[in-house]
This record gives C-alpha cells, structure tokens and sequence, in this order.
C-alpha cells in the first residue's frame, strides 16, 4: 500500500513569466508546469501532476503562486525546496514548501487572488523597468480611473472582459478589491482581488482602464460594457509583462496552520 | 567662428549596467561614454566627448546619471533626446535634456550624488529582482546596521573604503545621508549621499556593513576600521549589480533653472 505514505506538498512559487508559454502544461512549449514537473521528477524519480491556484497566461509573472503535488517521497520541505531550486532554470524559484492535509485543495480552497498590473505613463522608457512595464505614453488621468475601478467591485457578470466564454460557464466573479495608485518614477500599480478570474480579466481591465484615462471612453460608457456581458468588449488586451501574481488567499484557519507558506 | 554657435547640452540618463565595463570610456570594451558618443555622432556628425557627473564602475545601474557635451547642431532638446534614444540600445536612454549655461560644469557644479544600493536579505534567491540585487543569505541585523550609518554621517578620511588611492589625492568625504532600511519581500535598501565618492567606496561601504550586520564587525571595529584610513581595510566589494546612481544634486537656482532636468 504504497498509497499509504503519499503525501501532499504545497508550494510558493515566484516567477518571471517572460520565456514560458503561461503555467499550463503544452506540448513541445516551455511552461512553468513542465519545468517544476521535470525538476520534481529529478528529484524523486517520480512523474507527477502540479497543480496550480491561478493558472497564469504567457509572460505573466508571479510573486506567489501557489502550487501542489502528491509524492511518496520522504525529503524534508527543507530539502525540496534546496533541492527543487537546484534542478529549475534561474528564472523560477521555490520560495517556501509545506506538507498539506490531503482535504485541502489549493485551488478550490483559495478565497481570493490577488493581481498587480504596471504601467509606465511616460513617453521615454526605462530601461530598468523593462520587461515588468507595460508603457503608456500620453498622460493617464489617474482620478477617473479611480473611480472607474470603484465600478468594478462587487458581483458581476464580467462576460465584457474576456476574449473566451467557451468552457467557463459562469462569468460572474466578484471583485473584492480593484484600485489604481499614482506611484513616483511615472509608475501607476493597479491591484485587485477576486475570488477567481476569466481567462485575460485584468489585462482587458486595464485595456478599457487605460481609454478611460485617455479620456476616449467616459465613465457611463465603461459601465455600459460592464453591463452588455459580451465577450471581448472592454480591453484591448494589454501587454502580459506588465502583470504579476502576487498572492493566494485562503481561510484564516488555513494560513495560520500552514503560516510558513503564507507569511 | 562656428565656435559661436557651440552650444552645451545635459542630459539625465538612465541605464541597466549589466552589460557595460561601466561610464568612462576604455579601448574595444562597451562602455555607457561610447554608447553615448556613437549615438551623438550618429544624430550631428560630431565626435564629441562626453562627460559624466559620478563615473559608475562595471555593471553598475543609474535612474539619474548626468552628463555634458557641446554640440554646433541646431536641432530642439526635444528632437535631441528622441534622436538619440532611437540610436541608443535598449538598455540606455535619455530621459531629458536641457541646453545649458557655458559655465554650468555639470561635475564640478554638482553639490552632491545619491547612490542606492539593494541587499536581498534571504537564503532564497528572487527571479524578479535577478540583476539589481545582492543576495544575503543569513539574516542581517538592520538595527546595528543603522547605528554603523550614522558613523559614517559628516566629514571624514575614507581612505579605508577605496580600493586604489594612487591619483585621487584628497580621500576626504562628506556623507550628507547614510540610512539603512528594511523592506517588504525581504529587501534592504541602503541609500547614501556625498558631496562625492571615492573609487568603490559605496560597495565597500556594503561589505563592511554587511559584516556589521552579520555580526563579525562591531561597532568599535567599525569605528576604528574608519579610522585607520587604511586602503581596502573595508569591504570586502559589494557586487555592482545591487548598486544604482539615483540622483545629482546641484546649487537650487541651477535645478530652479534647468527644471525639466531635475523634476
């Protein structure tokens, strides 16, 4: 009964998306998945499935996706973390691990996801920015924008901020949080919480976000195509550089059982 | 008397330091200076030289470097800075430029320089941060840290914290500001202005108080350590990557002045 000593392991995982074709396993592509499923695979010896909270697209960066996978093998979290970072390329680290109760699901466990997007409003670039910017050159009207962020939250059918209905079924998500911040260098962060996300949400946000800060598109039309619930309406979709994972959140009870993974 | 029409430029310039055998130029090897001065000469025609406010060493960043050049060319700052940022790599570029004052010396105007250096207190390496960050693996004391900054305030002999002193003459300083600060994500900031710096003094400056921070330096070792005004007694060299040139201070009438350089 091998069975028996199967263990579940969660892991933090930090990333720069730029080279991988999203997280989601593809034939012949480089994913984050396959790279974590190669190294645990060198690790143990044994091909198992990862799984991940928020699955996230080509070149989205993460700061802490979570992850899980089942193994029979007996290393410490200590030694799989040391031992996984060896195995994956530079641009992806495991940042903490943790054996889980083999209830809990960190995907469908998760309460929320929390998002950040990047925007240089600048006509000149940077090059130290570069690559975790998306630039914006005319000036962005950040008051507006705030108050088109305060549209966003709550429950809604956000059908208008993806570009595929097909396979999700519900398109109704609920925003916990959804706001823009003026920062210094001509740097403006976008943060939102959800209890889960369409397929390319933030990115159309902040596409339909930016033309209400280029003032083409007024606050009662942005809540227009909230309202019309048709597929690919707001954006345009903005660039995948510019958005990073930033954090899972779970039951309280959770996070302080498992506080290694979630401080 | 083309002489007449001379006429002296500044420019605020941003780069990512990685690939550059740092500012000054050095037969064969890339260097921000060369990179600079072929851009110049592509736009006017003009083998101009180029000179820098605070010449930054191998591999090291800058938000706010400054430098000078005189050119007989007509064409607006505007133009100017969308000319040269076309012929620039990807990883320089003008983020303005003024004409300015014959007698304006924009090094030896200068008051003062600000340098910011970047620690990843963490036994995890940050893919996100790879590049412009030392990584410390054992925990840093910041408390003790921040008393060793303000040993290093005012006027003093930093013979100790340069690596060569043929040539310099005078290794008398004045540190306006030396503060140490703990972050989120694990991330010490070190942020240190002078009226001007001695070759590596900033990343000697990091090792020794790393070595405070580590506990193997004590503050009365740190006191001493200055005092001896011994060459390379500090250090060890911090790693250029985590070291970025921030700003250039000059008199307020000349920022008031040339305001579009010094917003």
């Amino acid at each position: 009964m091998v069975e028996h000593f199967n263990k579940k392991i969660a892991l933090v995982v930090e990333y720069v998306g730029r080279r991988y074709y999203g997280f989601q396993w593809q034939t012949g592509l480089p994913t984050i998945q396959a790279e974590l499923e190669r190294s645990i695979k060198n690790l143990t010896g044994e091909e198992k499935r990862v799984i991940a909270a928020s699955r996230t697209d080509t070149g989205v960066h993460s700061r802490g996706q979570v992850v899980s996978f089942w193994t029979s093998s007996n290393l410490s979290t200590h030694t799989i973390v040391k031992a996984l970072n060896h195995y994956l390329p530079d641009d992806i680290v495991i940042k903490a691990a943790c054996v889980i109760g083999k209830d809990f699901n960190i995907r469908r466990d998760a309460l929320s996801r929390e998002y950040e997007y990047k925007i240089l409003n600048s006509p000149i670039r940077s090059p130290l920015l570069d690559g975790f910017v998306y630039m914006v050159t005319n000036k962005l009207n950040i008051n507006i924008m705030k108050k088109a962020c305060k549209l966003l939250k709550g429950e809604h059918d956000f059908a208008s901020f993806t570009n595929t209905i097909y396979g999700i079924g519900n398109t109704v998500r609920r925003v916990y949080e959804a706001k823009i911040n003026d920062g210094k260098d001509s740097i403006v962060t976008f943060n939102i919480i959800a209890n889960s996300f369409l397929p390319h949400q933030v990115r159309n946000t902040i596409g339909l976000l930016t033309r209400v800060g280029l003032g083409r598109v007024g606050l009662e039309e942005f809540r227009r195509i909230m309202e019309a619930k048709t597929m690919g309406l707001a954006g345009p979709t903005a660039p995948a550089c510019g958005l990073c994972l930033i954090r899972i959140n779970y039951p309280r009870d959770l996070e302080k059982k498992y506080a290694n993974l979630f401080n």
